[in-house]
């Protein structure tokens, strides 16, 4: 670090502190940021030059890792081009054609079309709509509530953040979007019978409720924000059988599982089930330009098949993110980075296994990468990300849990050293 | 154009019609999509090479126009550096922090902090979501009401679409997000006292829900989906006044009129008034990265003061984005595209204005660069649409409305048979 180096460092924080209202920060009491300005696969560099292990890949956006010049390439090459064009009505682009065409390839055959978005919120707002609307014009406007699950994570407009189950994230905004009905957290390691105890709940839901009132239910194959939790292998299924007996359409929110994360172009192949509305983003374009896809499956078409749909965000279908995402897409794919999730995402629990020895670490789970290591609530794990960070390495505290999704693309050594970090910390937290 | 020009156009027709959802079309009942594949200034060219006047800016997003070879390399040169990351609590970008000051330096002096966004919608369900947990926040929660306006469009999330006053646009979708209040469409030019009614018509309704329910008021400086409808002169200060008396904070949504649509950087300048609460998007970065911002004024901030704002979209403070909003804005200013917009307005508004003595026009509007022509029910607006686009020249039917928003950089003879081929087409409506 060099003191021309530091004074630029200064100066951003300084700046930083007198005009941006960061994602949960405090209002009137910035934090001093650390202000990053460069990246290279799973690495990222901070304005003094220190660099840092990316444990997180930011929020889980990042696949194919930072600093990937046949992206950037992409992206310059269509923006000279076309850089945007609305897609409402019938105005439309080669590059989300093609990546419509592309996803309908990788997604399960039950799919049929793509509705493009700028990411995970959006697409929830679009796949509630979605249901509903299908509903609606099926003849059943009454069908409208949302079966949505405690620990739940699904964006943070009107309708995405009312269908989240985190209590603290909805507090001081007011009433929500109505028709909401949580059902508990599914969790694979508590309980031997805890599948069975979740469908009950489901189907006891479902009686009380009435399946006549109800739209969809949404879920993330794995909750992410929520800590990392993987359900019970035969979760999905048993879930998917009873919402089909009911009319029930099935909102799976892929937004971190979807691209590789844990092993699969979609998580639901994981769980071998076909959801009826699946919402990606993140990974799709490894977030070096905000997009998003809504998959929408044949029976949500059937139902809603002649409705007008009158909903869309400006940028849906935008040329130079569909770009990317092809190109995004293809980079995943040729560097088997699918597999690699798996491999790798293996290595990393196997690591950090031991540390449930510890009393005050409550478990470490994990599925492809995507893993948490959960603490006893009163341990520090905002202390362990601190701590984690001041020796090279990001981790996210998220509530007690310390979560971990690497880019798919770092290398061995680099994941044994954010393993041992973590451990160092966690043992000491 | 050519046969493997007219093939490959097939082609991608077919492709699309088999793979897409748009935005406001008919499920199960693909349109002929238009295939856009490159632009220049205010000319798009379609993939068989045929040229159009860009008479819409696509959705009112590019003011810059298309094609701008600076605002490519801007991307590519930070997308090779640092593509993204979170900046979710303490993490930042040299980017963003240094579109955030420039963002202040331009804005009215009671603005303090910028919170980005991805687009339009995401920035009014965060002004929602900010001026509900400020009054909370100061011990209020029962202060959520949200005033808003028949023909206002803020967005299509849960809480941006429940605030948005076009009845067909929220039909079908279920409940919404609760606690919205429609007051009257403002339109300057029916009646000469419409202010005192719409000013009496705001106080009653205070007076009704009470001032002490009701946390924000949100509207457009001039109304865009709901038909180009610039507001009376005096109709904002008014508004302002009563608003403050009541504790009322006042968000402004100019996602279509900042950065140069009604000639100001800032709607808000043109209309004399200081909102608590300024959305932005489309103009901020010309499309050709989605971005926006919300820009947050003294007084909430000092009502939300020690808040924790538990909200944010993954893309948020996107250093691509903001790199090419920082380009773009220097573009605005280099060429003087601000009073070019007040100028070719006029032109366009004095060329336009005779379609009024035909018996089919109730009338034609505008405020800079932002123009309508209301034909009467029974004339065929999309008519109008589809046969001025066979000529060359986009323009949309915005329900009964002719909407006009054509790039600033759109040059007098273009501008002039714009007017002319549109006048064409509506006077054989």
């Amino acid at each position: 670090m060099t003191g021309r180096e530091d004074d630029r460092a200064r100066r951003l924080a300084d700046l930083d502190a007198r005009t941006i209202i960061h994602p949960h920060s405090v209002i009137g009491a910035p934090a001093e940021p650390l202000v990053l300005d460069r990246g290279e696969g799973a690495v990222v560099w901070d304005v003094q030059g220190k660099p840092y292990i990316d444990g997180t890949c930011g929020l889980w956006q990042c696949p194919v890792g930072h600093g990937r010049p046949e992206l950037a390439e992409a992206a310059a090459e269509q923006m000279a081009k076309l850089e945007f064009y609305s897609s409402f009505g019938d105005y439309s682009n080669e590059p989300s054609i093609r990546l419509a065409e592309r996803l309908l390839e990788l997604a399960p055959p039950n799919m049929r079309r793509v509705f493009f978005t700028n990411g995970g919120s959006e697409g929830n707002e679009t796949a509630i709509k979605l249901a509903r609307l299908a509903h609606h014009h099926a003849g059943r406007p009454e069908r409208f509530v949302i079966l949505a699950r405690t620990g739940g994570y699904h964006g943070m407009g009107g309708g995405s953040l009312a269908a989240t189950g985190i209590d603290r994230l909805r507090a001081g905004y007011g009433p929500l979007m109505p028709g909401i009905e949580f059902l508990a957290k599914p969790h694979a390691m508590r309980g031997a019978d805890v599948t069975d105890a979740l469908v009950a709940e489901l189907e006891e839901r479902i009686e009380r409720v009435g399946a006549d009132r109800i739209a969809a239910f949404v879920g993330e194959p794995v909750l992410g924000v929520g800590g990392m939790v993987p359900p019970p292998a035969d979760y999905w299924p048993r879930v998917q059988e009873v919402l089909r007996r009911h009319d029930i359409l099935l909102i799976l929110d892929e937004v971190v599982t979807a691209f590789g994360r844990i092993g699969h172009w979609f998580g639901c192949e994981r769980y071998g089930i076909e959801p009826d509305i699946i919402v990606t983003a993140k990974g799709l374009s490894s977030g070096y330009i905000p997009m998003g896809a809504v998959l929408a499956g044949e029976r949500v078409l059937d139902l809603a098949d002649g409705a007008s749909f009158l909903h869309g965000f400006t940028y849906n279908g935008h040329p130079v993110g569909a770009a990317v995402a092809l190109a995004n897409i293809g980079i995943l794919e040729r560097e088997g980075l699918l597999g690699r999730a798996d491999r790798l995402g293996r290595r990393l629990l196997d690591a950090l296994k031991p540390l449930e020895r510890l009393d005050h670490v409550l478990e470490v789970r994990g599925v492809g990468m995507m893993l948490g290591v959960e603490l006893d609530p009163a341990a520090n794990a905002a202390g362990v990300q601190a701590a984690a960070r001041a020796d090279g390495v990001i981790v996210r505290a998220s509530g007690d849990t310390i979560v971990l999704s690497p880019p798919l693309v770092i290398d061995e050594q680099q994941l044994d050293t954010l393993a041992r970090v973590l451990t160092k910390h966690v043992a000491a937290a």
